[in-house]
């Protein structure tokens, strides 16, 4: 999907929410463990209750890989369903990979070829020649850690560093997570390049926003981890939207009864009326 | 496997040596092709031909994942063929994990867990809470990322970044791969922690061992990627050994022809031979 896509789905659904997909078989109904796969049921469940309100799923891998073979194919099984049967939403598989070139290559076509994501999250960490690999499929999207939603995100990403290599004195200073996203700027196919930015730090947005303008933001931490959609979209939105804002406990978790997935639709539905909202403000 | 075990089986095998396993279709020899599980098949034949001269295997996650479910299917069959034959082996998922809390322990179950690694790799970009439900498992092994053997290294980790934050002024400041190795000492059971250290980088082995002068380090960019084992161990290797020196694609594609496991054996013997040698001139 091009990003000229996905902005037009936006437009049309008057919504950018994105929804998690992190399922935990200690949490969905109990009455789905006697099916054949009941993480494949309850996201198909949850999908067929929540399309029309939202513009993107993102299953995180890590809650796939748990339940080893069955959960892959649990996970496979779900990003095929969304594919055939709901074709507009923007894919995300939220795996944050990242690794020397010819493995990232490896992810890169694990994700895009072999299960057909739009999107892929990495880390920054190993640099340029770690996330090139994914930034050379066009009409894929790269989604790189800058700024994340969890306490953790302040033992680095805010640090001051440098702002050139190797000299004496520390002459340009500034928060890793900025030069994390200015640094990018320059990798080849930067264009492909989205950015994960929590929504716990809601003032934060205004000096991204001057980094990259225009890029596209997705931004865990509404909801169950407390940020503010208004406040994230008063700082953080662009001309061109820029936001993909992501709930998933919030959504998916609504309810763990038989109704789980109504209770699902009236969440994202409040979410929903709150972006049309903001949306119809801004004349968009 | 505790860390004694791993240091008395170097002592027993006079290897530190690790073998990634990184097993690429197109580079294995053709001929594997037609069986049914050709990654498997692969692996088995390189584990049989060098359990004596190595003591760690390290499947790269990313090599598997590219197959999909058959590779996901692929890697546990590799990892059940090592602890049923081979127990004595430390194993570790190279899969440079990371994420917030709750969906970290989902990585730890599965590769803990439903896989039986004794470690896996993790990426440390995200921070404390990111790592630390990795670490509470005892007697298993978190491995995370310092400074890495490829070229984006350079983009962050060897930047220079603030001793404290919110200051003013940036007093105290040293590389974000020290910063990373220093802050994590203070995490809940980071007696569990390994570290990723490049070979490529051998003459900042010393200031590493200044930081942490006892805790295992994993090196990979021996051989392929250019590193001198000699160097490494000249500036890396502890009182307790600490080290495991990973080799890939320099043995287990040696040869693409029928004798690649006789091949990969010979140079698997070639770098215990030089370790065997290192380890004599130290009386360990």
């Amino acid at each position: 999907m091009t990003t000229a896509e996905l902005v037009n789905q936006i437009k049309v659904k008057k919504s950018f929410l994105c929804i998690g997909l992190d399922v935990d078989l200690n949490k969905i109904p109990q009455y789905l463990l006697a099916t054949e796969d009941p993480i494949f049921e309850f996201n198909k469940a949850i999908i067929d209750a929540t399309h029309d309100l939202c513009v993107s799923y993102k299953p995180n891998t890590a809650f796939y890989e748990a339940y080893g073979i069955k959960g892959w194919q649990s996970l496979e099984k779900t990003i095929q369903y969304i594919n055939a049967n709901y074709p507009d939403i923007f894919t995300i598989a939220d795996a944050k990979r990242g690794d020397i070139g010819n493995t990232s290559s490896m992810y890169a076509k694990a994700f895009f070829e072999d299960l057909s994501f739009d999107s892929v999250t990495v880390a920054p960490y190993m640099g340029k020649d770690s996330v090139e690999p994914f930034l050379a499929f066009e009409n894929k999207h790269t989604i790189m850690l800058a700024l994340t939603s969890n306490q953790g995100a302040f033992d680095f990403q805010t640090k001051n560093v440098e702002g050139s290599q190797g000299e004496g004195e520390l002459s340009g200073a500034k928060e890793l997570y900025k030069t994390v996203l200015e640094t990018s700027k320059g990798w080849n196919n930067a264009h492909n390049l989205m950015y994960v930015v929590g929504a716990t730090k809601a003032e934060y947005f205004t000096e991204i926003r001057k980094i990259v303008p225009d890029s596209f933001l997705l931004v865990p931490g509404v909801g169950a981890q407390g940020g503010s959609l208004s406040e994230v979209c008063k700082y953080g939105m662009s001309e061109n939207i820029g936001l993909l804002i992501n709930s998933s406990r919030g959504i998916i978790y609504a309810s763990n009864g038989e109704d789980f997935a109504v209770k699902a639709r009236e969440e994202a539905l409040k979410l929903q009326t709150e972006m049309e909202a903001i949306l119809s403000n801004k004349s968009i």
